[in-house]
């Protein structure tokens, strides 16, 4: 059911994962990783108004249009499988039997690492209760008296992709992943958000500027690599390692 | 002067490296690194309370006493080189003079990692003092009108090894290390530190649960490391990865 | 249906919108605002202890009293309107339902501002959890997908009001408000809240002292306001402006 | 129904108690203190391990084990009472119902102290669930109007036990208690909890260690008290003192 | 030339003791302590204003002024003894002389307990700086090597008392101190400062409110104890206990 | 000496004040404000890697070309005064005289607000002690007994302006300046700064994605200024109003 190299996005709105993590996403996959993706919610009733500003519009057609962009994103960035929960957002809600959907998933797809969002979001209260979820659902994973005779989780490490506004969230990156050889890719599953245009330029400023925190904090001028493009994570668990 | 692994160790006192630095020195000297390690005092008048009480104890045999032990305790960790600053101790203050010479260190090293104390420690200034001067020099290192002509320094991680009561000084790991095929070579340099003998089951419970930690976070009772010895490292600057 | 300048008070027992912003409000009124209260319980149970001391009281009878000392509080600081949510205190709960009555408030409102309790209360897990409710709300509010064709939220700030003992809170006032033009207008409506009587004395101290952080930080000796009372605020959301 | 001299442990699975606050329960009751431990659930799905890998274990089987050792432990401990809410784990939740309940034994307790989890854990969601819950039930057996006529609970400290891997759930202590005289009592209860052997030494370094920072924060080498083990704790609250 | 019951306030300028700590100060002398007061300015350029504004001022004469209400405020007190070191204010500094000199008053006074500033002020830098220097002046007097054969300090606890506007200085108090016997001595101290009448009121407010915060913490309205005055400490060091 | 609105700003190097504050300077200066920048140092030694690359460079001619570049982004921001105070930088030091010189300048602006650096920076330690000095300086300007007779200084505002990897400094941006009118002229002056033509695009995207954050904050798609443009800052002290 598990592959050796597997991870596991977890996304509160359809569109958090491009964003967010599409470049860590399609340079795993580039890598060999089965990279699967759950969007607990379509993001359909807060983050699509360009969609409500249209005549005629329903929860459904709105729906329907954000997973149709999603899907295009997910292809662009070789993401191996992507899962809607459909679980409703603004607020985002899990009961016990959603929090089980995800422990399923979880334990299928034996991740090395997980991906959620920030621990604190002042604008956006779905986005640190999915981390929460996350990390319960992580912990439900690894007992090993649920659902006995499963193969229980490991301890992959969960990281936070980085929020809008980093520094009112409490964000603060540890891990700097160059993507400067999948950049293309990840711009092509942006674009695929035709809602939010408004971003697309916004998270490209971003993807070069932590570009620029890669090549300072891997030596800046006396020998720093020459990335053009990163993306920041901040790990919520220790590292284990044989050399530093 | 400088060879492709190196790493520096700026410990306050001088036998500050061994109780929280010994595994990571013995194991990177293991891996082929050549560790240097600088004592930038004795610790001959805050952390030698054995001496003191024997009867006429001199400062200079406190720090002749204390010399010998850290030297011991590097050859049994297999320090490439060990220099004493010889600064004073409790306060521990350098003047801009001391400040270059350590900076000299740091170019002649080129480490690829140096490793210092907690960024705060109430019952211990010094610490916190030698952390400030670690990154002030650190960067002094990196600057191109420095000494022009000399090799600058890239951008090495400084990781903040492990105080007594953690808690209290605000240090949070971020990084285990598994130490237990070097932890024989810790025991033996521990042992080398005979004036204080009150701490060698103390660090050796320290590395134990280090190594508890280590197994959880490896993995835990599904697939953890079962790795017996562990020091816990902060890291002050964020990593740069190509995978994660 | 809103009015141009308005602001919402969202209190999670009926007296904590007078002890915490009873000069904001009534500042505000006297500044054309029309300020709504949203109480969301009574604290029938858990702050009315002087009530249940009498004899033969009963939980309708303390709601009751409650209102009627909220409602003259109201008056006397001259709020456009006061709602009482009766949800029930110690714990305060709000399900889906109650969220999107207050969310029902919030857009008829339109409140320029917003107000709640401190991000942490040890001793009242109310308090914190109306401020949760508050963020969630405006969140819902912001949504082009709730209620589609209603006019959504703008992005308000959200002022935290001072809490009782604040440093436990982690509560950091940022804006000090000057209300020494109406502070006769907050001491009558402390005096409204017969049933704790101990805490008219206790809030005038802390106006008085709120007055005198306001002298300091507008110049002190050397030019300050000579603001007499003064009320703190934490701001959630960063300022837009257009001169410093 | 109170007695003069009582405690308050809410352990949130049922081997807690016995790790993080076996020595105080112990010392507080060789000090005549009667200490009642209440246990939300046994840990049965998700610190059972060991009872899992078993053939036909069931999840009945594995409450009746656990809850065996943790009788024995409170035997050991000299515990006055202990209670099994039996609430199921990972997660861990408590209806309105089960609030109440705890509540009941609050008030019928009356603690002069009450002990619980860290604030925060990343690894187990269960523990801070659990913290939040006993501050919230602590409030609401303050409330005079929460079944009137029975005692409201005045304000006892509430105690945080030292977590697992304490420097990454933000948890710092800032009171040690000597338990050497009931060390033993500590260790007999330990060795009750027969499904997880691999933590018996791990807490008893730990209680050493603790030993060593009481001895350092009660004079050290200058007059410290000779104390071979302790605990430490976090306190929620201030002290109240006549003395400092 | 130390007595059983000590304990050492070390002031940055000559009226700190008074505002911040005059209550502990005159509790402990009641309960026998000998309490030493060392102020290590006179506050003469910075917190002088009413003086500087009088004609004909000059730096002696504000010195000797501020001296004369200290002197008096320490009778009023009962100190045992005030030390002026007459270091200079705004900026406060301290050469490795005066610190030596500050360690033999720790080392003759033997504090069971020492006060000091908050960690942190970014309106007074001279307090901050204060509290560094009690640290570090505590390490020293601890040191076995410095003046070898004086008797070295123990661990006393250090208190930070309360600084002005505490929240803005991140100071937390942990232990409340009920000074309600001697208030009228607090408030005949308070007096001698005639330069700074305006604070007269303030800290009457202060003391009051955390007389309120004593009789919350200590049981509230279901036990609490009657305090009418008090005041609030943050404690840098944890606790040694045999009873929590 | 002062005119009614001037604004000073403290620039740990030469070009600081550029990338981090252009904005805010052009802005103010349109308003009408006489904005005074003191260059601490020249950041030739550290600052000025392109420089030292070249052939026969000396420390005297990086000196003249940062200053020519410095006075020339000044003219495009309509600086009033540009101040080089020539302290030397990697590592900046100021004694007391250097202090002494830094508070006549602010007495002399008497600005409305001040500008420095952030409170932590691990890679620059110039950034935060420039920071340091300006509220230690700031203090000192207020010190009636300082050089009596002069106009002592209000309690004008510190914004901390943005610095390089802003969640690795702790620096929380609370206010957003919509810069869009003086943009024209902030990328003029950036364009002076030719040793360092790899931070030009940096911090336009920098400023394009703080656009983004304004408009965000002012309302976003329910009513946000559409400002192109904008430069966050971070405030010491809190602010005092008339209206929230």
């Amino acid at each position: 059911m598990s592959k050796s190299k597997t991870a596991l996005v977890i996304s509160a709105h359809s569109a958090d994962f491009v964003w967010r993590a599409g470049g860590a996403i399609a340079l795993h996959a580039s890598l060999g990783y089965e990279v699967t993706v759950v969007c607990l919610s379509y993001g359909e009733r807060g983050e699509s108004a360009k969609l409500w500003k249209q005549e005629g519009m329903t929860l459904e057609k709105v729906k329907a249009g954000r997973r149709v962009e999603a899907e295009n994103a997910a292809k662009a960035l070789d993401v191996h499988d992507i899962q809607f929960f459909d679980l409703g957002d603004y607020p985002l809600e899990l009961d016990r039997e959603a929090k089980y959907r995800l422990v399923d998933v979880i334990r299928a797809v034996q991740p090395r690492f997980m991906m959620s969002h920030s621990h604190y979001d002042p604008y956006n209260t779905d986005h640190a209760y999915a981390t929460n979820v996350a990390m319960e659902c992580r912990m439900i994973a690894q007992a090993w008296g649920h659902n006995p005779g499963e193969k229980v989780l490991g301890a992959p490490q969960l990281y936070l992709f980085e929020p809008h506004q980093t520094e009112r969230m409490g964000w603060v990156p540890d891990t700097f992943l160059d993507i400067s050889d999948v950049w293309d890719k990840k711009r092509a599953a942006i674009e695929c958000m035709e809602g939010q245009e408004h971003l697309w330029d916004y998270y490209t400023n971003v993807a070069e500027n932590r570009g620029n925190h890669f090549r300072r904090n891997s030596g800046g001028q006396a020998g720093g690599r020459p990335a053009r493009y990163a993306e920041g994570f901040q790990s919520v668990y220790p590292r284990t390692v044989d050399e530093l």
